[in-house]
């Protein structure tokens, strides 16, 4: 089944204790793209970049399964760059620098072929920008997920409230949790917050795992235990990614299916953290992500 | 089979969000013996208090089937007093007064009847004094439990490590697991620490879960949601309470009995948050331990 994924293409520079990078591909859409191809050969992209961009990464998407026809590439312009130096406790990090470049006035196009796909996965991005892909659909998609972050909630919080209405499922980490619904357990934030729309709401907790609220159930998953994290960027992208993926294969989507994809989507964002960049995303192969999940059904059973 | 549970028995001031407390009964070796006392009718209390003890406290614990015999009660002396006030986020707390009292000079001694305990708790103390309890035992016990804290780490980590030799489980948390072995990540870090001598490791994460490492396998499993968090004070020992609870009742003692014993930890320790002080942990059944041990398996099955 098809995906559209929207999101940001950029470029990031980043430092952890274990070393710094320069100028590296980067942004959510090019984390998610990569994360689904080993799931499905059938993914679209829209997104924009500037013609500084290399035509090679774009081809590697392309050679992945990813249709770029969506993809603006803005002559004299400049691509989205952030550069962010992470603490000792890698859930810390401090922005060193933000050029919006290309995503300032950034209109995104749906290509008509594109319009209707069955998946729509909106990354994270200005609440408007998403609404406005979504506005574009020919049908309404048969499954919605939405991914954000704080700075949205802080700035954009009325058009990330309108988008939440029309979404099957939310992502986002346990302080946006609290942030966004103004409890303090993440149980209360999330019966909360499933009344804004979402059906499913799915809160990331970096090292610590995952939590699926609906249909009234829970489901609680560990991340999966590594020996060394080298670089977080991208982790709730590709996690993102890992989750529409499995999810575009499944027949029925229900309770039950997302909670199998929150492993798939786990095991994903694993491989992501193991490399600076999207080195981990782009390498991993469906064996890999199997082998994974298999143990992380292993650890966790009684 | 009978539990020997050594640790403090002490007066606690309690301050989080939700209220304040007077001084009220505290101390781990009282949490874990509630905590414990579901479970098995044959614990066997070594700790110290002063006479300002309330007799009635003691007989508490005396109907639940907690031998006190070893209690010693100091004429003319104080309890040990802590009072401390939890932030906002209830991970974070600041000690405002710590009243030693008739811990500066509490030298354990174990009752005859009690130096054949099959299952040895060693609850959170001076590490010096776990070894002389240690020391007095007839014969090893078939399980020892040793559970400790950053402060002994920081002033008395050679008598730790020598305690650590002789031990079959540690309980510690994971800010402790990566100050004790020097690693970053946890599953680094449970290499190293099951080197050090315990055959098992058990990380406490709070409100996120544990960790399980030993036989050169992992279980992780999350902590018991919750709407509400009253007061944290005694989860740990709560949850060490139901752990060497449950195994005394288990025919065998290895991975998969204790991964079992860690959900049992893990409801313990659910019902101790939610009222302030022992409250939660005395008056918890074991019907009500069960049925969040079911919850918990439900919606942590794939």
């Amino acid at each position: 089944m098809s995906i559209l994924v929207v999101g940001t293409v950029a470029f990031d520079a980043i430092e952890t204790k274990h070393g710094k990078t320069d100028k590296i591909v980067g942004g959510a859409a090019t984390y998610i793209c990569h994360s689904a191809s080993p799931f499905s050969k059938n993914i679209k992209l829209v997104s924009v970049v500037g013609d500084d961009f290399p035509k090679h990464e774009i081809l590697k998407l392309e050679k992945k399964g990813v249709d770029t026809l969506g993809l603006q590439i803005k002559k004299g312009e400049k691509t989205f760059f952030w550069s962010g130096k992470y603490h000792d406790d890698m859930n810390i990090r401090d922005t060193i620098e933000t050029q919006l470049n290309v995503l300032e006035t950034f209109v995104p196009d749906v290509p008509k072929s594109f319009r209707k796909s069955k998946f729509l996965m909106l990354g994270n991005l200005m609440p408007s920008v998403q609404q406005k892909v979504l506005d574009q659909m020919q049908e309404r998609p048969e499954m919605i997920i939405l991914d954000t972050m704080n700075f949205w909630m802080d700035n954009f919080l009325e058009d990330l409230l309108k988008s939440l209405k029309k979404v099957d499922v939310l992502t986002i980490n346990d302080e946006e949790a609290r942030q966004l619904s103004g409890e303090d357990t993440l149980v209360k934030a999330a019966k909360k917050i499933t009344k804004m729309g979402p059906k499913y709401l799915i809160i990331k907790k970096a090292e610590h795992g995952s939590m699926l609220f609906g249909e009234e159930k829970i489901f609680l998953t560990p991340a999966y235990p590594l020996e060394r994290v080298i670089d977080p960027t991208g982790a709730g992208d590709s996690f993102a990614g890992g989750l529409v993926g499995y999810l575009s294969s499944c027949e029925k989507i229900n309770f039950k299916s997302i909670r199998t994809a929150i492993l798939y989507a786990t095991a994903a964002a694993s491989f992501c953290v193991q490399k600076f960049g999207t080195e981990g995303a782009e390498k991993v192969t469906i064996a890999e992500i199997e082998k994974r999940v298999q143990y992380l059904k292993e650890i966790t059973k009684v």
